[in-house]
């Protein structure tokens, strides 16, 4: 079987998990969660989760529920993203953003709800016994990760900053803890359950970090072919600050960096390269 | 030492371990989730928590995480509940919310992090290896009652009902959600840590949902006697419902159903009795 499809058979079975985790419906909160998570998420980070456990041989069963955990939380920073007070995002994902359909107060529960069920899903996660300290360990780094030193963080930054007067550093600060802590804290899940070796943490976290940049960087592209539809400001992004044609060239640097990261440390794994250099397919 | 002393002497320790947790003063969500969590708490939950534990000789060093992350689930629930498009409350405890002192995005952002600390203080908390499969169950106990079956859904249940159509079987459902939720939640603490009986661990569920049932009926009868000060109707409450002279005799009622529930399973805790009793104290 090809990387492609094998990442698409661990997206399958991360959709099928996803869809035990959020099988009620009763109410309206129930139904905006199921509506956000199901919207045709790439489930990157859940992909990053599987894909680094296989480098170190820990099993799906035992990687499921954290990647959907992870998966869980990034949905919730989208909702909370997307509301009035901070993006002010009608649309995500080509349909109406969680608060245009249910509702700002729903949306907000919704998001709390989901953020709440991850860390259910991760104290429920079934290891062994021997594994438990690794376990509390890991929920601990993902916390860590997706709080006010890492995504919240960098959210922070994001509205507290000022478009046109961003600097290149501050750029790189606020892109790697908004984007790149959650995916840092996916590769964890291989690392720390997998007893992974310093050097293979550091390198996991470098390849981390700079396809955090990458993804934002690409994001930032597709964002300004799409423009502005709001009457507000566009958002800081890397477009803005190096220009049209050096952007792009941005991109390819980090993946480069990326995969280079994998190399000579035991991680040569095919698809951890190819989750990076698939960034670079921009027209979709 | 009497109760009131030693309840005291606990909230203090509960406040120096906040105060630990919460230390970081650098940015504005920082400011913003020190300023909600110190503005005056009477620290309810990690009170209970704390005594629940002493039932069960689980020393205050086990117990005071969990005891302080269900104080910083409580205080991001107060900020989100408070937002314009839920309660809409421009004070709380007397001071400006979180989101008229810091803004509507920030105040989301603080309790989110709020939220995620709570779990992080929680994977973190040292326990003996031998207790690491209590300590998963509670953090998944915690994490189930303070979400959408919980907590999370008692405040859905809040912005869809009508104010004067509630019938009182709806104002319990709500109540035991919304308010009971996280009250049983910081019993579990120590029922679950302590290895309770079943039926100390019933008991303690009877004790926390009448608790939960007298501490909103309290919170409506003071409500009420401030009056409404927005122009948006008023929350559907207990004097509504129960009317000004029955609604002081209901409150009476759950405080001795909640003492009660004490009785005869070896949980005769001077603290717990208090802390329900006090609930009669109506004028402050």
């Amino acid at each position: 079987m090809g990387v492609e499809d094998e990442l698409t058979q661990k997206k399958k079975a991360v959709d099928r998990h996803l869809e035990q985790l959020l099988s009620r419906e009763d109410s309206l909160i129930d139904q905006a969660m199921r509506y956000v998570v199901f919207s045709g998420g790439k489930r990157f980070r859940p992909l990053l989760a599987l894909s680094s456990g296989e480098c170190f041989g820990v099993s799906h069963e035992v990687v499921l529920p954290f990647a959907c955990a992870l998966e869980l939380i990034h949905n919730y920073s989208l909702i909370h993203d997307d509301l009035p007070s901070m993006d002010d995002d009608d649309f995500r994902r080509g349909k109406p953003s969680c608060h245009k359909a249910f509702g700002e107060n729903i949306a907000l529960l919704a998001g709390d709800s989901l953020l709440t069920m991850a860390f259910e899903v991760m104290a429920k996660a079934p290891v062994e016994e021997k594994c438990l300290t690794k376990k509390e360990k890991l929920i601990s780094e993902i916390s860590r990760l997706a709080g006010v030193e890492g995504m919240i963080g960098g959210q922070a930054l994001d509205i507290s900053s000022s478009p046109c007067e961003m600097t290149e550093e501050e750029y790189y600060e606020l892109t790697l803890k908004k984007t790149g802590s959650l995916l840092i804290a996916s590769l964890k899940v291989g690392a720390i359950l997998g007893d992974a070796e310093p050097s293979q943490v550091q390198a996991l976290e470098e390849y981390g970090r700079n396809l955090g940049l990458a993804f934002q960087i690409r994001d930032d592209i597709i964002d300004s072919y799409r423009g502005s539809s709001k009457d507000h400001p566009p958002r800081p992004d890397a477009v803005l600050l190096f220009g049209d044609k050096e952007a792009p060239r941005k991109l390819r640097v980090y993946i480069e960096r990326a995969t280079r990261a994998l190399e000579g440390v035991g991680l040569e794994s095919e698809e951890l390269r190819y989750l990076a250099l698939r960034l670079l397919e921009i027209g979709e």
